[in-house]
């Protein structure tokens, strides 16, 4: 493969080769540590990833496809990364989000991924992290990370985000409360949607409680009705606002550092993983208790 | 610490000597190794691992609650594993939880062990492996592991199981279909919970379409009103049933050698793991890419 020529495609924003990169990484073939070196840093350096999470029905497909309407009518190229909680019952989510997708699917400016959780978490946060650099280096200027659900999964993949907005709907206030400590360790913006319905204004309020300072209550919370497109803009006129300010007081830098060294563990560790497994199937190992046999195992890759 | 005398007194069923024990291997405290390696194999072998999952709302926790309800009526000693999502919007399904089994909590023929999915969820199958184990060899006939939510980290959890159970309740039914595949691969028995409301029959119709075999659908179909304890007593027979068929057949055999093999690598990847990390925070890597990152940092644990 001419990984020389896959990087000028790339670069040029060819939707085949971005497509074939990530692929490559994804499956951890020999060419992805080429193609990932090869990236342009500066691209990489001006991207804001952003993470957008929250429970399902708060309206984040809906919103996701709004705020890359707003972003095209900037010109501003985007990529979605959309992960796939790949789980049985919620299966038809991602059937749903392809659909919704179609409308920007003939748009070269937006470049769409999923990526399914099945298997190891650590292997999806190393590829999408990778993913959202690739589709930088093809020039998008924000990635969008689109995960569907909050629990302890979606938590850690929020880590790859510069920024993250939590998006929440009326019938999920109750909850508010209990979570405020969660909230505040995941969430720059909150994001009321549905923000039209019964409940919305209880939900406003119950979520100021979450930030004693007032300026954070103004600005760190953004109501929106999605569906109609209502507050989409402003949403992300904030988005830029503290992208703009992480950048100068040096938070993105140091969420990136943070970043940088969480992937480096997964990526190592999915290394280890497939010289584990390889071990274990080739290892007779003599303990009756998994600990055991798991120090065994690892006396063997040692004694290399 | 007087380890043969703490496995003394978990073999004789002693409360704060089998919350010890737990906790020591939890905590990968050294004596951990010792205190597993001294559990009575044949209350392991003699276990029953039940799974119990599904998503919210279907009456997980009260089915839980009557089948060790019924349990203690035999005179069958209990352990349960529930699993907390720690999810900061479903944060307070721990605290019911935990209300709920105040009516068992003095029972010391009840051992109850809650556990948080936050953190790796490798090392939460590895801890809860052991803790089942541990519960066995404290006399426990049956463990229920008891999930909350039904994504990956869910079905890896059950994998752990000898049996699973999936509880819905009509409203889950629509996803049924696209579902099918994923079901089979993770439940023994199907529970149609909350039988007694609308919709009730149309789900169980729906199940039926999972199986073929018409032997199947009457067996593995079964139907509760958890809340009243309707058919309780039946699914607890049907358990026992499928354990008595999946001992004969080798089925229990085959799937526990799995999960040794599967737990194993999670033990090892956790020992991995905090090598790695330490090695992290002291070596000064010099790539721009995580993934070359991580391969420098094996290199430095190899050249140990």
């Amino acid at each position: 493969m001419d990984i020389s020529l896959l990087l000028q495609q790339l670069h040029d924003g060819e939707p085949r080769a971005i497509a074939r990169a990530i692929t490559l990484v994804e499956n951890q073939e020999g060419e992805a540590a080429q193609i990932l070196a090869g990236l342009d840093r500066q691209r990489i350096e001006d991207v804001l990833i952003l993470g957008l999470t929250g429970p399902p029905g708060a309206g984040k497909s809906t919103l996701t496809d709004r705020l890359v309407g707003e972003l095209r009518q900037r010109k501003i190229r985007v990529g979605i990364i959309a992960i796939d909680p790949s789980s049985p019952i919620s299966g038809g989510a991602l059937l749903g989000d392809r659909i919704r997708m179609m409308e920007h699917a003939l748009d070269r400016d937006v470049v769409i991924r999923s990526m399914a959780t099945r298997g190891r978490l650590g292997g999806l946060c190393a590829s999408a992290g990778a993913t959202a650099r690739i589709m930088a280096a093809s020039g998008c200027r924000v990635v969008i990370l689109e995960t569907v659900g909050i629990g302890q999964s979606e938590m850690d993949i929020c880590r790859l985000a510069d920024l993250t907005a939590l998006v929440l709907a009326p019938g999920f206030g109750d909850d508010i409360q209990a979570m405020k400590a969660g909230i505040l360790e995941v969430a720059d913006l909150l994001v009321v949607n549905k923000a039209d319905q019964l409940g919305a204004k209880k939900l406003q309020l119950d979520m100021g409680t979450v930030f004693s300072d007032p300026q954070d209550k103004e600005q760190r919370i953004c109501t929106t009705v999605a569906s109609e497109g209502t507050g989409v803009a402003t949403l992300l006129e904030r988005i830029f606002l503290f992208e703009e300010l992480y950048r100068q007081d040096g938070r993105l830098q140091e969420r990136r550092n943070r970043s940088f060294a969480s992937e480096t563990l997964d990526w190592a560790m999915e290394l280890v993983r497939v010289r584990l497994q390889a071990k274990l199937a080739t290892t007779p190992l003599q303990s009756i208790e998994p600990q055991q046999a798991a120090r065994q195992l690892l006396q063997t890759l040692d004694g290399e």
